[in-house]
């Protein structure tokens, strides 16, 4: 357990480095219960990591900082640990897998990392941090197993108890555990009352399952859009701190995760990357006791390759159902196409695109296919779309990769 | 000239209503000088509209707020008197022009306005609302030029005042001229020395156009991306403001524009629409004396679709490098298309898409033209990748539409 007086002292020693982040009130983010984000997102280095990661090296010896400090990761603890080593004067080196994005390799050298590449996945590039720790005596900074850095974490409930009254709820968004584990030691011994629910991606419910089975084990595979919660193993003090501090877990879908960024972006014009807007997919769908309650949503990060943001937007429209894909069988005979368009228009849909091949050698000899992308309002337009469709004739073909999600 | 006394009631006025927005450093997005970002587009409604809106409308005789309010607005007002009125409870009615966005249209809603769709453009809404003023005596909330308005959108003023010591300048996007001249007249009344900058989109320049010829007159015609300040005539009492109180303007390019509101999104993690990115893109690209300087960039406003943040995300990525389109003209020959992709992966860059298509019958028939979207990290390993293929023997077409910037 860690103590509210190491997370006080972790906040004292962050004060001059890092930003108090906004409470944003987000008034229209949901209906029966109020919603507050607290933005690390806005957070330098783009995530809470720089709390964890300065808090600990800040308690090194003079001679340890003298080695210098060693991690690995393929994301926001880089950044965090290259900054927070940057701020205090000292050596930092970070271990990345050879494939990690050019975005975040540019990133951790431009907050004064020394980037080594290694050859293969996540797990060479941390065996080969812990072989050059070992050799050339670097401090291993660890993600999330460290008492240091779940107080520097923790610092974020201290804040959130000082920027609103009487919390009911706050929600986190859970990898490997460090920041859940701050924030419960931190508000438990404050506010006992405030429920704390963590929440993992559906692919990678590490935490949901270790406490599920009371046994610490490594998931085989992890798969979730939220890279930065896609952790296999639990650690060993944040499962202690968990199973103890923690009212409940939920999973989220990568379609409900990106609602959640969708949604974030246009109403509360931030981005978030997935791991840091999964907190609000679980308020928004997770059917966790709200109502009526003033929520917390933890949105822990908005490191997010823009391009994957363009795609997460689409898939967010599509799950919302303000994108729809509708493919019509045409018979090809001249006007086929002018009817379908003239259908689409009366029922007030926006064409994005429209792909007809007649040359695709799948497709009839007599028949083509007409692929369309709607803007649709929801997934009820849609639906009388494609009834009015089949009413009048057409064969409707095709499948969705997605899933209509509904507010829970 | 508004009076600080009267920005400063209307700061009283506005304090229960409005979120005093944070003031973010934005470290990273420019060197040479300290910028921090006004974020009013996490302001209510998304934007600082409702300032102004809720200012003028408190200023109501009870008499003329039983009547109700009017307004004609596409966009940010439209919301900022909706949601004014209903925090005064009162009636608002909005007119839109019937090809205002759905967003727009359900938004104003949502804030309690009436909307009345008007066919035809926006000066058609703006003839129907004062129309409608005179005939059912609706009090008229004009955009920008009243004096309670202003008054409110010098809260800003004092605001910035507040969280940051010893600014040097502020950079202000100019429509109408109601931001910043309530912002003027707040921050030269308490810190003259500070300067103040207006910038405008270079396809809507009016307040510029007026400056230069001791004039108002109105455009014949507006035409860039940042809509939300697209105006085409400057207000009288802001011109007179502007034109003693402000330091000097400038306008910046769509281009210039798109690449601010990628680097808003990338570094600082919130999204700008185009009017609310100006001032970034007047920072970044307009050449201003800030070296040295303490500079804010006041972000108006966030409500910008999706689909159209999309398309300016691809032309900020376009502007500053990241995403290259080359033609490659290629013989009709087995083998061709495996060395350009050989020389486009040795180089580095990954491809986005390729269109390949030889039924196009404006090729010549012996050849084919591939169509290749890269991912590049700037301008210079474009031209390094175009220089290989020409070496190699191909040749290349096509052209750009956006054009390469470069900081100031």
């Amino acid at each position: 357990m860690i103590t509210l007086q190491q997370i006080e002292e972790a906040r004292r020693a962050l004060a001059p480095v890092i930003r108090q982040t906004d409470l944003i009130e987000a008034t229209g983010l949901s209906s029966g219960f109020e919603t507050y984000i607290k933005a690390e997102n806005l957070q330098r280095t783009g995530s809470f990591k720089i709390r964890g990661a300065f808090n600990k090296i800040s308690k090194l010896t003079p001679e340890e900082k003298k080695r210098g400090v060693i991690a690995c990761s393929a994301g926001n603890h880089a950044q965090g640990v290259a900054l927070g080593a940057s701020e205090h004067g000292i050596r930092s080196i970070v271990c990345l897998p050879d494939g990690a994005p050019i975005s975040k390799i540019e990133a951790t050298k431009h907050y004064g990392g020394e980037v080594e590449l290694v050859s293969g996945v996540y797990d060479d590039a941390y065996a080969r941090a812990r072989q050059l720790a070992e050799e050339q005596g670097y401090v291993f900074v660890h993600p999330f197993d460290d008492p240091d850095v779940i107080a520097g974490q923790g610092t974020i409930g201290l804040e959130i108890l000082d920027q609103i009254d009487e919390v009911d709820a706050i929600i986190v968004p859970v990898g490997g555990g460090g920041l859940i584990s701050g924030i419960a030691c931190a508000v438990k011994a404050i506010r006992p009352e405030c429920k704390i629910y963590g929440v993992q991606a559906a692919g990678a419910p590490s935490m949901v399952e270790a406490l599920r089975n009371n046994e610490r084990k490594a998931l085989p595979s992890v798969s979730t859009i939220a890279d930065g919660i896609a952790v296999k193993m639990p650690g060993r003090i944040t499962y202690e701190i968990c199973k103890s501090c923690v009212d409940r877990f939920v999973t989220v879908t990568d379609d409900e995760i990106s609602a959640a960024v969708l949604t974030l972006l246009e109403r509360q014009k931030v981005v978030a990357e997935g791991a840091g807007a999964a907190s609000v997919a679980a308020a928004l769908y997770a059917g966790l006791p709200l109502a009526g309650r003033k929520v917390v949503c933890v949105v822990s990060g908005g490191n997010i390759d823009v391009t994957i943001l363009s795609r997460v937007i689409s898939r967010g429209l599509a799950a919302q159902g303000r994108l729809s894909e509708i493919t019509v069988e045409l018979d090809d005979r001249p006007g086929q196409l002018e009817v379908v368009a003239k259908i689409v228009a009366e029922q007030g849909a926006n064409i994005v695109s429209v792909y007809h091949d007649r040359s695709d050698p799948e497709t009839r000899l007599n028949a083509v296919y007409l692929r369309m992308m709607l803007e649709t309002r929801n997934e009820a337009h849609r639906a009388g779309i494609e009834q009015e469709l089949l009413a009048q004739g057409f064969k409707l073909h095709g499948r969705r990769n997605y899933t209509i999600i509904k507010e829970a």
